[in-house]
């Protein structure tokens, strides 16, 4: 971070502000939402003022018909194609975005955002509450993945697009896209949900709890309002990131990429300092992490997806909530994916079929879990250009 | 706990010096060594004196040819079929050892003893080190599967038996049986290791690594020396149990048990305290957790399952663990168990056919993942007595 500090600020001190700053005034563009345009939470909030912030690639054509809007996972941003303004590292979807590459921004115009609850721009618990001239902090309810979208598509509105030819995301970027889909189903013409569920297991919300315990326990949380107080709480958000890095990959990628290999050492130390090779990833995995996210957006964006039980939406059967729907989906899993496991995407599959929706599904022989939709798939990315080229043929693009 | 105080003790020093007293003085039996009984660790430095706590069930006979020793998964202790002290409920295998049962206290005279490094009376980190009069804390060495094999080995030999007819346990209680048929194999006629590994698997040592980061990161744990202090990491303790809860039980079980349902209360609360009935759970475990085990024992215990492979003691090649051995094996695996799968026990039963040893195996089907070892499992209950009978009857016994 580039704050400037002086004598009388700590380094946490100096990083809470660059923390709130980038909430706030972040380095993409915003879209900023006034008393007139509320944003109303399911959580019983209306939220206002309020704001988005958004990077875009690509041109909007003349009728508006090719826009994009990529949506991404718990720990993302809208830097999906251009370089991360803190961590100088390509976009988290750098090799689907861009030119020739299967969201083809030499054709597309492709939209993405920082979520709700983020803390990159779009109003979080780390953005300034105008009402109290503080960081939101708990203040904020709990934000939905609902919520998430209705700030999406008052952006769509903002940038005077009537509708998306695509969505698309992984993970809750998939989460997304399925409640786009069901809320609007006339804005989306095609839906890419991708190693996702329609409702978050017992297993993820247990994995999730556990993160947000470790972020809680951490005395430098303090209560929610370490950004007030100039302390951030590292440890706990850094242990909270490495249980859930793990939920990520495969048992069998883990084996393949350190198995029981030590680090640094030709033998076993016989102390606590991380003998073993996947020891020191998991703990640089969690100490990058806190350079680059906000602990209560952690807590924000987990419980999001949380909440998410898209047929509890609907009377307890998914299919209600695409009835009618003439959006056509492209849904895929992979085969070693524990976090979204392919019975999860065969969930979303089963219900669209009995909605009558045009739906093709793929369960990607993969060997990295769930962070495979990240990585370079060829299938995936085949099956997804394949999937776009149809879906832009039929709308005449 | 009954640890009385006055006024100028807080709550977390009285139960400090419960814990310590629990460490030296145990409620069980114990045995001690003194200079002329040391223990050579495999971290490099001599014991003594120490000591090891155990409880007995059945009667040795005049032979002394029907022993019979249990060994504890991660958290177990010696009270494998006797009420916990602390807790006051069963022993943790009390469905399998004792009147009638699969390990029948009728037939056979059962030893159950606390691993070293652990809390419940065997030297470990809360162990008061008579050189300082403190407690032990991080001035141990890591402990191996080894070590607390040797230490049980010691106990053994005090108890005058020289031969064991039965060494079973699940988990971490399966290494040390396969550690024992290694090292001592004149010593085991009979060796049943359930739900375990040869080795620890890099996503289990990821999951450990995780819970013993939440533990340091604690400050209350300042740097292991709490017990001195009058302070304990239970938000650290309760947050590693947590972690490590979840890899016990199997997906379908935390669905079936759990699910989305709801913690007292009709809908979601929009806010952070635990709206879903696994994170009370989960909770649960852990704060209930933290009032039965010793923080550094966690270190220490989680840190030995991580150190074990038996494999790569003998060469790279499993089955030298096991040459010439003429012990007879029963191992078993559970369908839904992910922190210790089939895989791992088909590689064990590969490794002793290869050796030439007798063994037979099942995989078990059970939705509960790694906990069924410990469980109402009437097959596993089953296949242990058949296989004990069997092996009673080659014994003469």
């Amino acid at each position: 971070m580039s704050a400037t500090t002086d004598a009388t600020e700590t380094a946490e001190e100096a990083t809470a502000t660059a923390r709130r700053r980038m909430a706030d005034e972040p380095a993409s563009r915003v879209a900023r939402f006034g008393a007139e345009h509320p944003l109303v939470l399911d959580g019983g909030i209306t939220l206002a003022p309020w704001q988005i912030a958004y990077e875009t690639y690509g041109t909007l054509n003349a009728a508006k018909s090719n826009a994009v809007l990529v949506c991404h996972a718990l720990t993302g941003d809208q830097y999906a194609a251009s370089t991360h303004p803190l961590t100088g590292k390509p976009g988290w979807w750098d090799l689907v975005v861009g030119p020739g590459k299967p969201i083809d921004t030499d054709r597309f115009f492709v939209i993405s955002s920082n979520v709700l609850g983020g803390c990159m721009g779009t109003t979080g618990p780390a953005s300034t509450n105008e009402a109290t001239g503080r960081a939101w902090g708990l203040d904020l309810p709990v934000i939905t993945i609902a919520d998430m979208v209705r700030a999406q598509a008052a952006l769509i509105d903002h940038l005077g697009i009537p509708d998306l030819f695509l969505v698309a995301g992984g993970s809750m970027g998939g989460m997304q896209v399925l409640q786009w889909a069901s809320a609007y189903p006339d804005r989306v013409f095609a839906a890419a949900p991708i190693a996702t569920a329609a409702s978050h297991s017992a297993q993820n919300i247990a994995f999730y709890e556990v993160g947000r315990q470790a972020v809680v326990a951490d005395p430098d949380w303090r209560e929610g309002r370490y950004l007030d107080e100039g302390t951030f709480p590292r440890k706990g958000l850094s242990v909270a990131r490495m249980a859930a890095h793990i939920t990520y990959m495969s048992e069998v990628s883990l084996h393949q990429k350190f198995g029981r290999r030590l680090q640094d050492r030709d033998r076993l130390g016989f102390g606590f300092d991380g003998d073993f090779q996947i020891e020191s990833y998991l703990r640089h995995q969690g100490s990058s992490f806190v350079d680059r996210f906000d602990a209560n957006s952690y807590l924000y964006v987990s419980r999001a997806m949380d909440y998410f039980d898209l047929a509890g939406d609907h009377g307890g059967v998914l299919a209600n909530a695409f009835k009618g729907t003439k959006t056509r989906f492209c849904v895929m899993s992979f085969t070693t994916d524990w976090a979204f496991p392919t019975r999860d995407s065969r969930t979303i599959v089963h219900a669209l079929a009995a909605a009558g929706a045009k739906v093709s599904y793929a369960e990607i022989e993969s060997d990295r879990g769930h962070d495979a939709f990240l990585l370079d798939e060829p299938e995936m990315h085949a099956i997804l250009s394949g999937f776009i080229d149809s879906a832009a043929r039929a709308r005449g693009l």
